[in-house]
C-alpha cells in the first residue's frame, strides 16, 4: 500500500505545509502528465505550466542550479542569462529530449506566429533523466504530441510515484518517480508558498537516510549512482533572478539531506519560477518596478526549497508502484519497506 | 567576386598561418555541410568531426564558454561538469536543435549500442543562430537525415560563406555564414595548430570595423542585434578542461574586436576542444596521465583563439554569396563593399 | 604635452559623451586619489565613492565581471554573492589589498559602530594592479591613512595618467595610469549616464591598436603580458544586480578592441554599480520595488560599457607622464608617440 | 567533557578513517594555530601548510568552491582562474584577513625575493568567519606576527575545538570551532587519504541533526543564521583543477546533512588542493604531464569531501570548550548536551 511521505510519519522540516502539499499549491502553476508502457516502455512526459496566459509575450522571472552537471537539460544557457522563462518546463527521459524541445517551440509558434519571424526564437526548457535501467530508452518513445497532451491536461492535481517522467525512475536502489511538496511562507502579511515537484531518478542502493536517521537499503546490489534528478521549484514570493538562483541552489540541501552527495554519474539539475513578477517581451516603457523580497526574508525560501525538495523525493519514493522493466527488472518499493520495518 | 579576406588585404594578427587557414589544420578535424534552399527555406547543418575513431569511447578534452547566452545550445551543462566531448559537433538554426540533437544520440547508438543500457547515456552538442530573416525558420526543415549525411560527407576541406548552417545567417548588416581559419604554434619544438570555425549572425549594421580601421557599414536600416555566433575552436596542444574554457573565452576578443560588444539578443557561444588528451570512457586504471600546457605558454592559445575568431567571421563575411530569403529579403555583400571602396 | 585621448583624435565610439566626460557625470559618485613617489617607489591609492550617505545601511545594486582572474581583488564574492556593495571602492597595487581592505573595514565602522557586533560585518571591495615594474611594491607603501585621506578627498574631477594607483602602472610598454570617460543614455525620458573609470596596467608592447587603425608600437622589447587592469563602472539607470554582471562583462569588449586577448598574467576585473535602487540593510517590509530597465534597452548600456573602458583607457594612456620607476626604469609616452607620428 | 564525534558514538559515513582521523593524514599537510584570548577577545589564527618546500616555486593544485557568498575570503579569484595555491591557507575572524594576506605576502617574498619584481606577485589565500558574537572583533587582534607563528609551529596534530581561528565560533547555536576528520581511498593499488578541516561558525539554534536523526536544540533564542563555514580539503589523490572544485562541492552535502541550508548570511566557503601534481612556477618544457584520477572514480572522493566535512564539524562541535565571550557572553557546549541526552 503506498502513500505519501507523512501517512508513513516522514517529515522533512519544519515549516507549514500548504493545501495540498503539491507544487500547485503556488497559484496559477499546473501540472500535467502523461504515461508510456508496455513492449519494455516505461517512460513518459511531466509538464509544469506555471502560469496562465501566453508564457512568451508575458514572461516569468527564473533561476536554474546545476548541482552536478552530467545532464542534457536544454534551455539553461539562456534562463541563466536572462533570468526568463518563456514556455511551461517539459520533464522526460534523456533521449525524447528533443522533440519535446521541437514541441514547445511549435506550441509557442501557435500562440504567438511572429516568433522566429517578426520577433525573436523562443528558449524552450526540457530536463531530463535516465529511465534506461526500467525502458527501453532507445526506443524514443515519446513524441511531440505526448507533449502537447500533457500541458492540455495539467490540472491542480499532481499524480506522484510511477508516472510521467517518473514512470521507469529509480531511487537509492527503490522504484522511483515523481513527487510534489510544498510550504506556506508569510510575506508582507500575505500568505506565500514555494512548492517543489521532482523526478527522482538518483542515490546508490544503501545510502538512503530517513529524516528519522534510519537507514533504508533495498537489499539490492549497490551499483554507481548514475541517475539524476530534476527539480522544478515554484513561488509567488516577489524575487529577482539572482535569488531565484540561490533558492534553486538550496534544493541540493535537501537532496543531501537524504545521503545522496551528487554523485558524478548524476545530473541534478533545479529549475524555480516565480510568478510575482512577470517581464514583458515587448515593453511600454524602459523601465519597470520589479517587486523584491528582502534578503532579510530569504532564509525562508532557502529553508523551504530544502524541505520541499527532500519531502518531493520522499513522497516519490513512497507513492511509486511497481513497474516491470525491460527485460523483467524490478525495483523494490520503499512503502513495502516501511511497513515491513515497523 | 568573393575571396577569403586575406585576398581582400584583411589581416587578423600575427601569428602564423596553417596550411589551409582552415580548422582542418588540426589533425584529424573534418567538416561536413548540407545546404537546404528553396521555398523560402536557406538553412542547412555544418558538422565538425572532432576526431576519427569512437568518440564516445574515447572522448575529448573540452570547454566552453557562454560569451552572451541568449542561445539554444544543446550540450554545455554537461560539457561544462565534466570538461569532455564524447559526439561530433552539429550547428544548425534555432528550431533545428531537437532533430540534430536526437540524431546524434541515434548515431553514437549505433556505434556504441550500450548507451542507455549496459553504460550512461550521450551528451549531444548542438549550437544554432537565427536565420529567420532570411529562412522560413518555422518550417523546420531540417531533419536527423541531414544530420547523417553532414557526418558522413566530412572532409578537409571547408566550403565557406553561404552554405550549411551559415545559408541564412546576417552579421553586421551583410549577408553573413560560415568562415573558418587557423593558427600555427610551436609547444615543445613540435607544430600545433588551433582552428577556429564560425557560423557568423550577429553584429548591427553600422558596427563593423574592419582589422585596418574602415568601418564597413551595408547602408541598411540598422536594427538591434538580436543575432548569434557560434564559435567551434579545435586544437591539438595538450591542454587540460580548464585551460580549455579560458581559451574559448577569448574568442570573444576576436568578436570584439570587429566592433561588436555581445549584444542582449546574440547568443554568442564558444566550444573548444583538443585532440591531444583522449579520455576513456571505461579506463582501465584509476589514474592516467594528461599531457598539459604549462600556462607560461598559454598566452600564445589565447592570441590565436582572438585572432582565428576575427579572421573566421570575416572569412564568413568575405565568402558569403547573395541569398534571396523569406519574402525576398536579401542581405547586401561585404565583398562588393570592399571592391568598391577601392 | 599631454592631453585627452579626443585631444588627440582618438574617438571610441559613438554614443554622446557626458558633460566630464568622466565618472562622476554620474550623479553622486566621487573620486579622490593619493599619489605616492620617491625613493623607487611609485604607487597610490585611487578611491571611488559611488553615492553620498552610509552606504552599509543603505547599500547600492552592484555587479562584478571576472575577465580574467590573475589578480588579488577584495570583495568580489560577496558581491557576486548578493548584487550590492556597502563601501567605497578602492584601487591600488597588489601588495597593498591588505591596509586598504582594512581601512574600508575601520572607516565602515567608524560610520555604523554595530557592525560586527549587533549586526553583520562589511564587504570592502579592493582592487589591484601590479606596478612592480616602475615602483618598489615590496615597500608596502601604502597605509590606511592613505585611504582615509583619499577618501575624503574626493571630487568630481578626476586627475588621470600618472596619478593615485596609476601611478607606476603601464599599458602596452607605454606609460599607464588611470583614465576615465563617460556616455549619456535616454531612458524613460531623462538623461542618464554611465562612467568607467580605470587603472590600466596591462597589454603586450606591440599590440596596441588605436581606434583608427593603427598599431602603436612603443618601440620597446615586447614582454608576456602581466599587468591588469582594473575597471569601475557607475550608472544611474535603474538595474537588477543580474544586469550589472552583464553590462560589467562588456568592458572586455573595450578592452580586446584596443588590441589585448586578457593575457594569462593579466587580473582584468570589472566592479559596476548603479546608483538608482539603494538596498536597505534592515528594510521596513519584507519585500519592496526595484526598478529594473527593460532588457530590450540594455544594449545601450552594453555598447557604453564597451566605449567608455575602451575611451577610460586611451585617456590614462594619452595623460600619463614620465615616471622614473626602481632602478631608473621608464616607459615611453603614448602622448609622445602621437605627436611624432603626426 | 569534551571528545570526538566517534567518542560519542557519533559516526558520519561508510568509509574507513584514517590513522588521526585529521586532514595531516595526507601525507606532508602540517596544521598550525595561534589563539588569542582576554579583553573580550577570543580570535586567532589556523594556518594549513598543504606541503614542504616553497609553495610559490612548485604550486599545488587546487580548487574552490562557493556554497553561499556572504564571506570576506581573500584569493579565490585567481586560485579559481589557474586552479593552482601558492601560498599556505589561513583562516581567521572577518576583520584580520588584512593583516593575514600581508603576512603571506611578506612571507612569500622570504622564500622568494623575486616575486613582484623578476617575476609575478604572489596570491594569498585567506578564509575567514565572524566570531563577532564572542569576540571583540573590532578590535582586530590578529596581527602578521601571529600568522608567522601559527606557520612555524604547523606539526601533525591538530587542535579542535576553541583554539586558533575557532576560539570564538558558534555553531547551530552551541560553541563551534576547528575540527578535522579524513577518510582513506585505494587508487591504484594505493592507499590515498582525503582529509577536512573546518572553521564552524554556522547554523541556527535548533536546526542540528545528528547522525543518528536526533535533533540537538541547545534551548537558546534562535536567532538568524549568520556565521560561516570554512572548509578545507586536502587530498593526496591525482587530480585536475576542475575536479577538485566538484570536491570542493561536495562539502556542501556534509554541511546540509546536518540540518543547515546554507543561510543568507552564512559564508560558506570551500577550498581544496591535492599533493599529487605540483606545478612548477617556471617550467622547462612547454607542457608536462598530470597525473589524473579518472571520473569513475570520483565518486569516492565526492563521498569522502561529504563524510568528512560533516565529521569535523561534529568534532568541532565535540571538543569545544567553553568561552566566556565579549559582554560575558557564551555559548551552551554540543558535549554537555549528549551527555544528558543519554
Amino acid at each position: 500500500m503506498t502513500g505519501r511521505a507523512r501517512e508513513f510519519g516522514l517529515r522533512s522540516g519544519i515549516l507549514p505545509v500548504g493545501a495540498r502539499n503539491m507544487i500547485t499549491d503556488v497559484p496559477g502553476v499546473r501540472v500535467g502528465q502523461v504515461t508510456l508502457t508496455g513492449h519494455g516502455i516505461n517512460t513518459g512526459v511531466t509538464a509544469i505550466v506555471p502560469a496562465s496566459g501566453n508564457l512568451f509575450t508575458s514572461k516569468l522571472v527564473a533561476g536554474a542550479s546545476v548541482i552536478n552537471g552530467f545532464g542534457k537539460s536544454v534551455g539553461l544557457v539562456q534562463l541563466g542569462e536572462l533570468g526568463t522563462l518563456e514556455t511551461p518546463i517539459v520533464l522526460t527521459n534523456t533521449f525524447s529530449v528533443g522533440p519535446c524541445s521541437t514541441a514547445l517551440i511549435r506550441r509557442a509558434i501557435g500562440e504567438t506566429p511572429e516568433i522566429g519571424r517578426e520577433t525573436s526564437t523562443v528558449n524552450p526548457v526540457v530536463g531530463e533523466c535516465n529511465d534506461g535501467a526500467l525502458s527501453d530508452i532507445q526506443a524514443m518513445a515519446v513524441t511531440e504530441a505526448h507533449v502537447f497532451q500533457a500541458i492540455e491536461q495539467a490540472s491542480l492535481h499532481v499524480d506522484e510515484g510511477s508516472v510521467g517522467a517518473g514512470t521507469g525512475m529509480s531511487c537509492f536502489g527503490f522504484k522511483g518517480g515523481v513527487g510534489t511538496a510544498s510550504r506556506k511562507i508569510e510575506i508582507d502579511g500575505k500568505i506565500c508558498h514555494l512548492g517543489a515537484l521532482v523526478v527522482a531518478n538518483f542515490g546508490r542502493a544503501g545510502d538512503l537516510v530517513l529524516p528519522d536517521g534510519r537507514n533504508a537499503a533495498p537489499g539490492a546490489q549497490s551499483e554507481p549512482e548514475k541517475g539524476s534528478i530534476m527539480v522544478v521549484l515554484a513561488t509567488d514570493v516577489p524575487l529577482d533572478g539572482g535569488q531565484m538562483n540561490r533558492i534553486c541552489r538550496r534544493a541540493g540541501a535537501g537532496i543531501a539531506r537524504l545521503g545522496a552527495f551528487w554523485g558524478n554519474g548524476s545530473g541534478d539539475i533545479v529549475l524555480g519560477f516565480t510568478t510575482a513578477n512577470r517581464i514583458a517581451h515587448a515593453p511600454d516603457a524602459d523601465s519597470a518596478p520589479l517587486q523584491r523580497l528582502g534578503d532579510h526574508r530569504i532564509d525562508d525560501l532557502f529553508r523551504a526549497a530544502a524541505e520541499t525538495t527532500q519531502e518531493a523525493i520522499l513522497n516519490a519514493l513512497c507513492m511509486a508502484t511497481a513497474v516491470k522493466g525491460r527485460g523483467g527488472a524490478t525495483r523494490p518499493l520503499l512503502s513495502d519497506w516501511l511497513r515491513s520495518a515497523n
